[in-house]
C-alpha cells in the first residue's frame, strides 16, 4: 500500500509545477496512511523533475525515518504535527505560491468575497500569530505546526483546509495528497482574486462609493454545501474527486 | 445534428483551458439547438482533459435529461433560463475567470474605457443585484438565471452578451458555443485592462490630474458597428467567425 | 521581392502570438516595400494559425488592392497614412497588448522611468488627442493615422517608434515588420513596469517618502546611443537585429 | 576546464528564458574561473536560442578578449569589476526581470517581508545611488560596477547576492553561473510578492488597520541559516545545489 501512496505523493509533488504553485524547490506535499500511521513526504531540496516514487521518504508520527535514503523535507515536523492533530486528513501541501504568500506576509486573513471561495473554504482563511523568538529557536518546524493547531482551537480543519503562517506562507490539506494540491490551487486563485477585489474596492472607497463586501452568509452556506457533505450535488455520484470531500 | 453540437460543445469546453479561463473544473459551456429545443452541456465535475463528445449531457428546456449517463453541470438551471429568455442565443459560457470574477466580487459593472471593450460589448457590462436568502435556498441556480434576466429588463442580450452575477462570476453568451467562449475571452481581457486603467487613473487623481474617462459614445458606436450588424466591415465577407455576429 | 516580404509579414504576425501580444485576432502587422511603394498586410479577422504568406494582402499607398483575395485589415488606412508620413519606416505593428492599452485607455503617456525604456524609446511614449465625432464618422481609420501624425509634429518617428491612440491602443513601427514587433514587445514590457513603478511610488508618496523619478536625461542619452546610431556598441557589428536600427 | 565553464554559462543563459527572466535579449550571465582568472560571458545581442558553448566569449579581468569571435556583452565591464571586488563569487546574472526592475526604477530597496526572502537574502536587497553625469559619460559600465561596490562597503556579498542599480535593473551573483540564475529567480519572486504585500498593507493602512511589517530578525536569522552555512539542514548532505552555498 505504501507503494501506491509513494506514487500518489510523487505525482502530487510534480503537480505543484504543473499548477504553477512552486518556484525552484519551494514546496512539498506529503500523504498519510492511517492504517500504518506512516507519512510519505518529498525529500528535501530535490527538484521536482528528478522525483520518483522510490525517492519519497517514509517517516512515522514521531519523525523517525522508516524508509528512504534521502533526508525528508525540512518542514516534516510541521506535517507530522498536523497529521497528529487534525484527525482524518490524508494529505498536506506547503508552497510559497505567490498570492497565498502575499496574504501570509501581509498577515491578513483572506476574506470570503465570493462563491469561488465559498466552494472551497467555509469562511475566511485564517492567519496564525507570529512565532516567538523562543519558538523559532527551539523546534522551529514543530512550533510552526503548534501555532497552526492553536489557531484552529475554534475552527474545523475539515471545512477550513488551509491556513496562512504569519510572515511565511500557506499550509493546505485535504483527504488525500492529491486533494490537498487541489485545495492549494483553489487557495491561490481565491487569494489572487481577493487582493484585486480589495484593490478595486479601495478605489471605490476613495471615490466615496462603497467598501468591499463579504459574501452573504447564506450564499457561503449554499455554495459550500453544493460541493461538500451529504447533500452535495456538484460532480458525479461516483466521482470521488468532486462530490465527496469529507 | 446533435452529434455536431456535442462535438462543438466538447471542443468549446476544452477551449476554456487553452484560453486560461478556468482553474480546476470551475467553468462550463453549453450549446443550444433551436430546432429540437435541446441543450447540450458539460457533465458536472469532470475534468476538461477527460471530456469527449459522448460524455456531453443533453437536457430539454425544462431540465429533463434526454441523453447521457452523467449528471449535467450544477449550473444547468441557469443556462436553461437564459436560453428560454434570451431568444436567439446559441451558446453560454460560465467561468470564474480571474478579472471578470474580481469585478463580480467587487459588485461593480465593467465601464467601457476603450475600443477593445466597444468591439465586443455595447456599453458597460452590467452586474446583477445579490440574490435574497429565499432565492438562494429555493431553486438557487434557476434564481441566478432569474436575476440575470431581471437585470436585462432594459438591455439587449444581443449587443450585451455578458453579465456579472454579484459575488459570484460572469455568465457570457453568443450565437454559438464557440462564440460564447470568444466573448468570455474578450470579457476577461477587457476586465483586466479596465481594472489596471482605473488603478492608474486613481494615481493621477491623487496627484490632482484627472479621472478615468469613459470612451466617447460616438467611438463606442463606431467600433461596435465595425464588427457587428449589417454595416460591419471587420473580417472577411464569408468569415462567419468575425463579421456576422447577430 | 514581395514574396520575401509576404513571408516576413506572415511570420511577424505569427510572432504576435508567440510574444503574447494578442488576444483572439486583435492585432496586425504590415511591411512596406519602398521600391514598389507597396504595403503587405494581414487579412482582416483571420486567425494567426491560419495565416500563410499567400493569404497576405498587397495594397498601394492609396489603399487600392493590388493582390490577394481577402479583405485587408480594417486598420489598413491607418497603416497607409503612417507609411506616407513617416519616411523610412518599413513595418508597423498594431496590437491591443494589455499594458500598452492600459496607458492608452488612461490617456497618459508612458514616462521614461528606467534604462529598459531608454534602450528603445528616446523619451516618454506619447499619447494622441481623442478623435472628434466628425473624425470618427468620416474616414475613421485614416483619421486615426492623422491624429498620430499630428502628435508627431515635434517628434522624430525614428527615435520614438511608438504612440498610444487615446482610448484605443498602441501603434508601433520600425525599420522592418520584424523590428516593429520587437518594438511592440519592448513597449509592452516598459508599460507594465512603468505602471507598477508608479504604483509602488504612489505608496511611498502616501508614506511621505518620495515621488516617481524620471530617468536622468544623461542616462537616457547614454542608453539610447548604446543601441542606436553610428556610435552604438550593443550587439555584433554585423548583427543587423541589434546594432543598426536606423 | 573552460569548456565545462562555457557549457555551464551557455546553459545558464538559456535558463533565463526557461525561468521567464528575459524579454528579447535583455539579460546575460557570466561565469568565472578562479584558477585561470578568466571570465566566460554571453556575446552581445545574440538571441538565447542561437547560443552554443562555442559562441561564449572569454575575457580576462582587465577586459582583454582571450577567446571568441563575437563581441562580449555590453555589460562586461560591470561583471569584471564585480569579480575583482567580490572575492569568491563564481557567476553573475544581469536581467531586466519585471519586478526586480520595478524596484530598481522606484529606487527602493526590497524589504524583507517573509521567509521566502530570508531563505535567500540576508536582509533588505539594497539599491545603489544614481550615477553622476560624469560617471555615465566616462566608462559607464565600469562605473555601474563601481557604484555597486560602493554600496557594499558595509554589506557582505556572500549573504546578500543581489543589488538593484537605481533606474536600471538588478545584478545578482552566486558561487556559480547556475546558482546566480537561481538567485535571480528568487529575487524576482521575492520582489513580486513584496510589491503586492506593500499594496495590500497600504489598503489596510488606509483603513486604519496596520502597516507592513518586516520579518522578525530572529526568523530571518533562522531561515537564512536553515539553508546557508555550516549549520544548514535544508536539502541533502551531498546536494551542493541546496545545502552548501558559500
Amino acid at each position: 500500500m505504501l507503494d501506491r501512496l509513494k506514487k500518489e505523493v510523487c505525482e502530487a509533488n510534480r503537480d505543484l509545477v504543473r499548477h504553477h504553485l512552486v518556484t525552484l524547490t519551494w514546496g512539498n506535499v506529503s500523504g498519510y496512511d492511517s492504517d500504518s500511521e506512516l507519512i510519505v513526504i518529498k525529500p528535501s531540496g530535490v527538484s521536482y523533475e528528478e522525483l520518483t516514487p522510490q525517492k519519497m521518504v517514509v517517516v512515522d508520527l514521531d519523525g523517525n525515518s522508516v524508509e528512504g535514503d534521502l533526508r525528508p523535507s525540512s518542514d516534516t515536523a510541521t506535517h507530522m504535527l498536523l497529521y497528529r492533530s487534525f484527525i482524518g486528513i490524508g494529505g498536506i501541501t506547503h508552497t510559497h505560491s505567490r498570492y497565498g504568500t502575499v496574504y501570509a506576509q501581509a498577515r491578513c486573513e483572506i476574506p470570503c468575497l465570493g462563491t469561488t471561495h465559498a466552494d472551497h473554504f467555509y469562511g475566511p482563511v485564517p492567519v496564525t500569530r507570529p512565532l516567538t523568538e523562543e519558538e523559532v529557536e527551539t523546534g522551529y518546524e514543530a512550533n510552526t505546526g503548534a501555532v497552526i493547531v492553536e489557531r484552529f482551537a475554534n475552527l474545523d480543519p475539515q471545512s477550513m483546509p488551509a491556513v496562512l503562517v504569519a510572515g511565511h506562507a500557506p499550509f493546505v490539506w485535504g483527504p488525500s495528497a492529491k486533494k490537498s494540491v487541489e485545495n492549494a490551487v483553489a487557495l491561490e486563485a481565491v487569494a489572487e482574486m481577493a487582493l484585486a477585489t480589495q484593490q478595486s474596492t479601495l478605489q471605490a472607497m476613495q471615490q466615496g462609493t462603497h467598501s468591499a463586501q463579504e459574501l452573504e452568509s447564506y450564499v457561503l452556506e449554499k455554495h459550500y454545501r453544493r460541493k461538500h457533505g451529504s447533500a452535495a450535488y456538484y460532480g458525479q455520484p461516483s466521482n470521488s474527486s468532486a462530490s465527496t470531500q469529507y
